[in-house]
């Protein structure tokens, strides 16, 4: 099984996921701050593996800070929680991962600082434990929408590498393929950061699940031709009516779909859910360089002097999605309804 | 002004468009089967570019088979139009250009081989000076439906480097541009040959016109949001009902623009209508190398294993299509009717 977050003695080894498919390199952190900088520069990324990799930060900076006065110590852990917090603004899974370890911290608050430590560690390992554990719930519910001998399109990566393990839509995918479904898979490359071309490619092919990659552009024809029998893409952050924040193009596909009657489904934990916004247009879009269009793997491929304009997410709007799928279940429209229904 | 197209002295010079924006080369043709190659290649893109190269191949094969006895000319010159004709299948100003050379060839076979080479010469020179008049007719015409101050969205590279000079839709937003329309151009680095990013990007930098480069995945979150006021792109063969075949991506453009009443106009000579063809399910569309996905600039991104599905283009169906901008005016729907009018 692919492990893309590993904690072993007080080092976080993450899969340099800027490297593969080329390369196959661990990434060490053993700071709070080299996990921040993990989670910005996309060592990891996947809002599920963001959320489980910042929750170990917050154990790193424990053990980072373990020998200050217990004043000195929360202090500098209430930084770190902040530091860690603003990695990167799209993902709600990471804000929701530092609200549970931060409400830990709160709680053993009058431990010392060596026992807050091994509390904030237990509740790191609950969470990536509940990460694999809510992905295969989902994977189960999923398979229930995916026809035998289905071919599915994908979008970006979220698999193995963008959760604890097993992947969202692409955990779905798994279990398909698993229990005998019979499927086929084409997978959108996903620029500009090519996650499907470099890390969902690298994923079918070690499990030899049978796949075609294409260019994002491409993807509309497949599925005006009818070659498309259901889409599954993740999410970065879900609103109460259902509008979901992925990565940039998922909006198109969902836009194409509904034209052409393909069954658009959001695969993502409850985690995924903000609670507290009510539509899309509250949710931040991330901006990111320039440097991910004008360059592939640090060659440049456009020219000196062109200016970019690069959102790494963009919302689709509820009403182009067929169903979420949850641990809990596929969520059906009216998302409001539905939505806060789950809400604990 | 940009050459990508020049003949001296029985010397074919195309600008390598495969190793742009990085470097600025010339590839030389002394033979027609190395125009052949410079378009299978790719060295040379762009439907009325193609169609221009072909004509100078026709030239270098007249001048090859020079020495030749008549019958024997005849019959490689057969050959060579039929070698040349082939060199891609989608675009037809390939074919149209390659039929009027053949057409010379047959009304001047009476008289030697010298003389058939001068006429063939004279008559790839008169395509070339054609297209870039009818670029400027084009491009007047276009400059109609841009407002002042209007942002456009294109896709692929459809300017200088696309055609003997100036372009087609590249042509408008130059128009525009140099009219003092106060213009802001979003350029799709249209994957999988990214010829937005380095090639469109280039031209726009060459000639300062306000410009962004866009992950392909980012356009339908620019129309969405009411970004982009009108669409601009090319085609590689219109068919008698207006249904458009272009570079891959074009198809799903046009669905977003339709859904979101953006104008989306197709710019394109009267050469890439192929009135024999009553659809667009008449055209073949080229399926390209894995490469192509798998690779960039010669640099792989994507896992060994994998299998790619790479469609060069797509076809985007009439309804989707405000306008067909030619250099006898804006056709506009019905198509059937508007188009049939115009046949010569």
């Amino acid at each position: 099984m692919i492990r893309a977050i590993d904690f072993k003695e007080d080092i976080l080894y993450l899969i340099d996921q800027r490297r593969l498919p080329i390369h196959e390199e661990l990434f060490e952190c053993k700071t709070h701050s080299e996990v921040e900088y993990a989670i910005r520069e996309m060592v990891v990324r996947g809002a599920p593996a963001i959320g489980a990799t910042a929750a170990y930060g917050v154990v790193l900076a424990a053990k980072e800070f373990m020998n200050d006065n217990k004043e000195d110590f929360l202090g500098k852990m209430n930084d770190a929680l902040d530091f860690i917090n603003k990695s990167r603004p799209t993902a709600v899974n990471l804000m929701w991962a530092i609200k549970r370890m931060r409400n830990k911290l709160s709680e053993y608050k009058d431990l010392d600082t060596k026992q807050i430590y091994t509390k904030l560690k237990e509740e790191a390992d609950i969470i990536l434990k509940e990460d694999i554990q809510t992905n295969k719930q989902m994977a189960r519910h999923g398979n229930e929408v995916i026809p035998k001998g289905a071919t599915i399109l994908t979008h970006c990566n979220t698999g193995a590498l963008a959760t604890a393990g097993y992947g969202t839509a692409l955990g779905v995918i798994r279990e398909a393929h698993y229990t005998g479904k019979d499927i086929f898979v084409y997978a959108d490359e996903t620029r500009p950061r090519l996650q499907g071309g470099r890390l969902t490619a690298w994923e079918l092919v070690k499990e030899n699940i049978p796949a075609k990659l294409v260019a994002d552009n491409a993807a509309a024809t497949l599925i005006r031709d009818g070659k498309i029998d259901v889409i599954l893409v993740g999410a970065d952050r879900i609103a109460l009516n259902g509008d979901t924040a992925n990565k940039i193009g998922t909006f198109m596909l969902s836009v194409i779909a509904k034209r052409y009657n393909v069954p658009f489904y959001i695969v993502a934990p409850v985690t995924t859910i903000d609670f507290d916004i009510e539509t899309g247009e509250d949710i931040e879009i991330e901006e990111r360089s320039s440097e991910e269009v004008t360059h592939v793997f640090g060659n440049r491929v456009a020219p000196m002097g062109i200016d970019v304009y690069n959102p790494a997410f963009d919302v689709t709007p509820h009403e182009n999605i067929t169903g979420i799928i949850t641990e809990e279940g596929i969520l059906k429209p009216p998302f409001k309804e539905s939505i806060i229904k789950i809400k604990k």
